[in-house]
């Protein structure tokens, strides 16, 4: 017997736990639907990989998220988002595929004052230039001109799964990373990736209270709840109003050491049972390839 | 046509580019020798990992090499050394595996005059617990007591892959995570992660000069040395000698961004040509499981 249509799950993957920032905002803003997250930890992190890598990896991620008749995908990882947002579309047929960059990019635009926006992101998301892009587009729709920045900041993912979120070394890597940023001017900073809430006290003192940090979490969180109710509005949408309590499911790849204390420190409460996904693997060999120098 | 069997290469693995450190030894200690090296640099890093999932990826990680026919493993990620050579044994049939918890404990056991030795690694290699196992057996051998003092040090593969030797911050990291080894009146050191080298200079510096440190690629290459000598003396040995120039092989499973400024940091010299491999998955998905609090 399927499961009836109207209580279908909204699917949330990430490279890890990270993703469970945007699903702390989902429980809030939307907490009478089901959700199923999937957080890849055999094979995080994400941001450090290539483009083809990436691809593939989100390919067989949604694959997983779809056997579960999800209703709408949650790509909530800025990297991922960034790289292979059209592979987890063209895998969901038609389901709606909701990505980091376009919420925050809106996000962004309409937070700032004097036009300069900044984005901070893993190496993967920082060199794609999608949020580049996403402000463009955003901006041109807004009738204002933008100037964005950004930097790449790969040490902060670490530094949030250890937890030194306030330990001296974490501030002087972040006024490493962030000075140039500050020296630009900027009014609003892109937390373009699902670990960088962890560090947002530190972050805000590096750049000072004149920024506003967007967290990438809750922009796409607000986007899946207007589509929610959008489609409700609708006759026939694909996404359909849950009935009766809500049923979370929780599926990794390995139960890293300290799962649950990251987990929890993502989530901001206990984290609900996870199950073992694991991925029988077999490797070929391709012919010579180009090493980028 | 096959190869002859004096030209057999030996074949080296690890997570990523790390263990370049121990490829680098062995091209100084065995300049003659063919080597296949791959770098699991798709699934990096290992050292947070679970220990179910480490063996997985050592057993597929074995069988790789086992395709190029290669007369002898040497485990150069210390994490899989720790948790999963005996998968490595069993997969290997025969033909010899060096980890490098075994020559890095002889080593450190040969090195001490105070008797009081630390091991730095990975959470993965420190939980394990197998350099302790390892430096109490050789102690036995060597008729001395040792006293063991362990200190995980999960930033220093990420700082290390970034590069970031000499940073302010390196320097406080290394403190906080040192200070207590150097509390304990150590005098020997064991670089329990391949990617430690890089960071020798600041690891000394916090220690101070009456430390000395155990590099677990030196420590490995110069078994690998012996075996090789060894098996020569003997007939029909499965180690043989290589005649003609040495050909090497470099497979990883991604080519992440700065490939080649990171494994040139660790090999010192320029990369050999790689090749991609390339995991074909397919995950299924267990029962309940219970996650460690």
């Amino acid at each position: 017997m399927s499961e009836p249509v109207r209580s279908r799950p909204i699917g949330v993957f990430d490279s890890g736990i990270g993703g469970m920032t945007v699903v702390k905002e989902l429980f809030s803003a939307a907490p009478q639907e089901s959700i199923v997250y999937f957080g890849d930890t055999a094979r995080l992190p994400y941001g450090s990989k290539s483009v083809e890598t990436l691809q593939r990896f989100a390919r067989e991620d949604a694959e997983l998220l779809l056997s579960f008749d999800v209703k709408m995908i949650v790509v909530a990882c800025n990297t991922l988002s960034a790289t292979a947002l059209d592979e987890v579309e063209r895998k969901a047929r038609g389901i709606p595929v909701i990505g980091m960059i376009g919420p925050c990019a809106h996000a962004a635009v309409r937070t700032t004052r004097n036009g300069k926006i900044g984005i901070i992101g893993t190496e993967a998301t920082i060199a794609s230039q999608a949020y580049e892009a996403a402000i463009e587009e955003e901006s041109r729709r807004a009738g204002i001109r933008c100037e964005v920045h950004s930097a790449a900041c790969p040490l902060f993912v670490p530094l949030a799964e250890e937890g030194w979120t306030e330990h001296l070394a974490t501030e002087l890597i972040a006024e490493s990373y962030l000075k140039e940023l500050r020296y630009r001017g900027i009014d609003t900073l892109i937390l373009g990736c699902t670990h960088y809430p962890v560090l947002s006290n530190v972050i805000q003192r590096t750049m000072g209270t004149g920024v506003t940090l967007v967290n990438s979490g809750a922009a796409a969180a607000s986007v899946v709840v207007e589509l929610l109710e959008t489609e409700r509005e609708g006759e026939e949408g694909s996404v359909s109003i849950p009935h009766g309590s809500p049923e979370h499911r929780v599926l990794v790849s390995d139960v890293p050491r300290k799962f649950q204390a990251i987990g929890e420190r993502f989530l901001g409460r206990k984290l609900p049972d996870a199950r073992l996904v694991t991925w029988k693997e077999a490797w070929t060999i391709s012919g010579s390839m180009e090493i980028p120098s």
